[in-house]
C-alpha cells in the first residue's frame, strides 16, 4: 500500500486529527480534548467521510464520558448519560450512518460490562475505539483486495468527492482499490470531480492522490459527462454514507447524476462501502436523511463572494442513487452484484 | 420586459462595456478604446456570450481601423487590414461563431463599399457595429416570443451558464422565454446551475434574474440531477455557442450532462439561439473546435488555492451535445423540431 496519511489518531489523553478544511495548502493536526470539540470537528468537516466520522465519534464518546466523577453516577445513569451522548454526536450529521452505529456500538459494549467500575469501564471504550482503527484498516484493505479484481491494467477511474483514506482511518473505500492496484505494480489513473461545494475531490482525493503517486487529473464535476464521451473512463467508483437494504444509496451530493451518466456512456459505476455503512433497517433510499447545509457553502466557497446578495439556494449535501444504476457493491466480504435486496442481506447472514 | 442591464453600448468615441468578471459584487464599466482592449475583454470573459462578443467584436473592428491614417492606405490594403484585424479578434475565443460571424460581416460590409474614403467607411462601420445592438435585441425578443409558447404558467425551468442579457446586447436567448412570461404575467421560476469554474451561473444568471424580480434558485452543477429527481423542474433550456447543420451544438461545460439528466427524467430539453450561432458549414459538432482554459480557474477559482500544486487539471470550456438530446431549438424565426438536419436548413432558405 502506498503510504497514507495517518489523518486521526489517539495521542495519550486526546484524539489528533487532521483539521481537513484546511488542506490541501495546510496540515494542521488538532487536539481534541472534549465532546464538545469532537462534535464541532464532525460537524464542519474537519473530520469527514462516514467511516472516518465513525471513528471520530466513537473517541468522542470516549471523551464525553471520561469527564464524569465515577463516585457520583450509578451504572444505569451512566448508560443514560451515553445514551444522550450518542444522541448528541449524531447530530452533528445526520445522513452517514456510520455516526449513529459508531456511538450505538459504544453504548451497547456499555450495556455489556454492567459490573465494572466507570474508571474500568472508560478504559474498555478507549481501547474499544482504538480498536476500531486497526479494524476499519482492516475493512478497508479487504475492499481494496476486492475492488483490485475489477480493474484492468491501464484503467481510468472517475471517483467523486472523497472516499479515499481521508474518509476512513487510513486506506480509503472507493481509493482502496487503487491503492491495491498500484501495489500489485498497476498502472491505474483517476479523473478526480472536484465535488462542489466544499472541493473534497480537488482538496482531498486529489491531494491523497497525489501524494501517493497515482496520477490523478482534476475537473469540474460538470466535466464529467464530456470525458466519459471522450471514453477516457473505463469504470467509476465512489463511497457511501448510507446504504439501504435494496441497494440505494446516499453519496455526496453529484454521485447520482455521475451515475446516470455511466449508464448512458455504459460505464460500470460501482460503490464501495463497508458493512457498516449497510443499513438493513431502511427498505430504500427514500428513508435517508438529507442533510442540507448553509447557502454560504456556495455563495461564498472560496474565500469571496460569487453570488448575489440574498440570493435564494438549495443545498443537500447529498444525494440519493437508486439501486438500479449500481453495477455491484464492493464490500470487506466481497463484490456483491444485484439482486442487491437478496444478496446484500446474505452478507448479514440473515 | 424586465428592465434589463445595459451592459455593452456605443458612447461618444469608445465602447462602454460592463466588467463581467466583477459581477455581482461590483458593476464597473470599462472604457474600451483600441482594438487591444477589445480583444482582452474578450479573452478574460469581461464581455462573454456568444451573441454578445460578437456585438463587441463589431466594435473592435471599428476600434482597429480607426486607427489608420486614410492617407496611408489602399482600398485594398485597408481590406486585407481588416482581415488581420477579424483574424486577431477571432483568435481570442475559438467555440463561439458569432464572434467570426460578426468580424466577417464587417469585412464583407467593407468590400463591398469599395469605392467610399476611409472616413466614410470607418463612419459605415461604425453604423453597423451599433445597428447590431439593436438587431440583436430584436433577435433575443423574437426568440422569447417563441419560446415562450413552450412554457406554462407555474413552469419551473433549469437552466446553465448564463444565456441571458448579459450574454447577449440586452434580452439573451435561453432566459428570453423567461422574460417574455414574466411580462405576460406568467409565474416562471428558475433553477440556475453555478456553473464552474467561472461561475457564470451565480455571478451573472441568479443576478440578473435576482434584478428582474423572477424567482431564482441557486445550485451546484451536481444538485441538477436531484432537483431533476425531486420532479422540481418542468423544462430545460439553455443557449449555444456554435450551433452545427445537423443540430448537435456546443454550448458552456456541463451542457451535454444536463442534457443527458434531462432525457433520463423525461425533461424537455431545449436550446435557445439566433441564427447568428447557426454554422451550417460544419456538419455536426465533432467538427467544433472546443477551448481548453488555464487550470488556475479550477484550482485557484475564487482568491484561493482548492487544490494541491502541480495538479494536472483538464478544462475544457465547452462541451458538444448531440442533437439527440435536443427537443427543440428556438430561434427568432421560430422553434425548430427535428429532423434537424432539415429543418434547420429551412431556416437559412437553402
Amino acid at each position: 500500500m502506498a503510504e497514507l496519511i495517518e489523518h486521526l489518531r489517539w495521542d495519550e489523553d486526546c484524539l489528533l486529527l487532521l483539521d481537513q478544511t484546511l488542506l490541501p495548502t495546510k496540515t494542521d493536526f488538532l487536539k481534541i480534548n472534549c465532546i464538545e470539540e469532537c462534535w464541532e470537528a464532525i460537524k464542519v468537516l474537519r473530520v469527514r467521510g462516514a467511516p472516518a466520522i465513525g471513528v471520530a465519534a466513537a473517541f468522542g464518546m470516549y471523551l464525553g464520558l471520561r469527564t464524569l466523577n465515577s463516585a457520583d453516577w450509578s451504572a444505569s445513569e451512566f448508560v443514560e448519560e451515553a445514551r444522550k451522548n450518542a444522541d448528541y454526536l449524531s447530530s452533528a450529521r445526520p445522513t452517514a450512518v456510520n455516526l449513529r452505529w459508531a456511538v450505538d456500538r459504544i453504548v451497547r459494549l456499555i450495556e455489556a460490562h454492567p459490573k465494572e467500575t466507570i474508571p474500568q469501564i472508560l478504559d474498555i471504550i478507549k481501547a474499544e475505539a482504538i480498536s476500531m482503527i486497526a479494524e476499519d484498516n482492516e475493512v478497508c484493505k479487504a475492499i481494496g483486495r476486492h475492488g483490485v479484481t475489477l480493474l484492468k491494467d491501464g484503467a481510468m477511474v472517475l471517483t467523486h468527492c472523497n472516499a479515499g483514506g481521508l474518509a476512513t482511518a487510513r486506506y480509503g473505500t472507493a481509493l482502496s482499490p487503487i491503492y491495491a492496484a498500484q501495489e500489485k505494480g498497476m498502472r491505474v489513473g483517476v479523473f478526480a470531480d472536484e465535488t462542489r461545494p466544499l472541493l473534497q475531490g480537488s482538496r482531498l482525493t486529489a491531494y491523497e492522490l497525489q501524494r501517493a503517486g497515482i496520477p490523478v487529473t482534476l475537473i469540474c464535476d460538470n466535466m464529467a459527462a464530456m470525458v466519459m464521451a471522450q471514453k477516457k473512463v473505463d469504470l467509476v467508483i465512489v463511497g457511501a454514507d448510507r446504504v439501504t437494504a435494496n441497494g440505494d444509496f446516499a453519496n455526496k451530493i453529484g454521485t447520482y447524476g455521475v451515475a446516470i451518466l455511466a449508464k448512458e456512456h455504459g460505464i460500470p459505476f460501482y460503490c464501495a462501502t463497508p458493512l457498516s455503512t449497510i443499513d438493513m433497517s431502511l427498505a430504500h433510499g427514500g428513508s435517508i436523511p438529507i442533510e442540507e447545509r448553509k447557502s454560504e457553502e456556495i455563495t461564498h466557497g472560496f474565500g469571496r463572494q460569487t453570488a448575489p446578495d440574498g440570493i435564494n439556494v438549495f443545498n443537500p449535501a447529498f444525494d440519493v442513487t437508486p439501486h438500479r444504476y449500481v453495477t455491484a457493491f464492493i464490500t470487506e466480504r466481497g463484490v456483491v452484484k444485484p439482486p442487491f435486496e437478496k444478496n446484500l442481506s446474505l452478507l448479514f447472514g440473515s
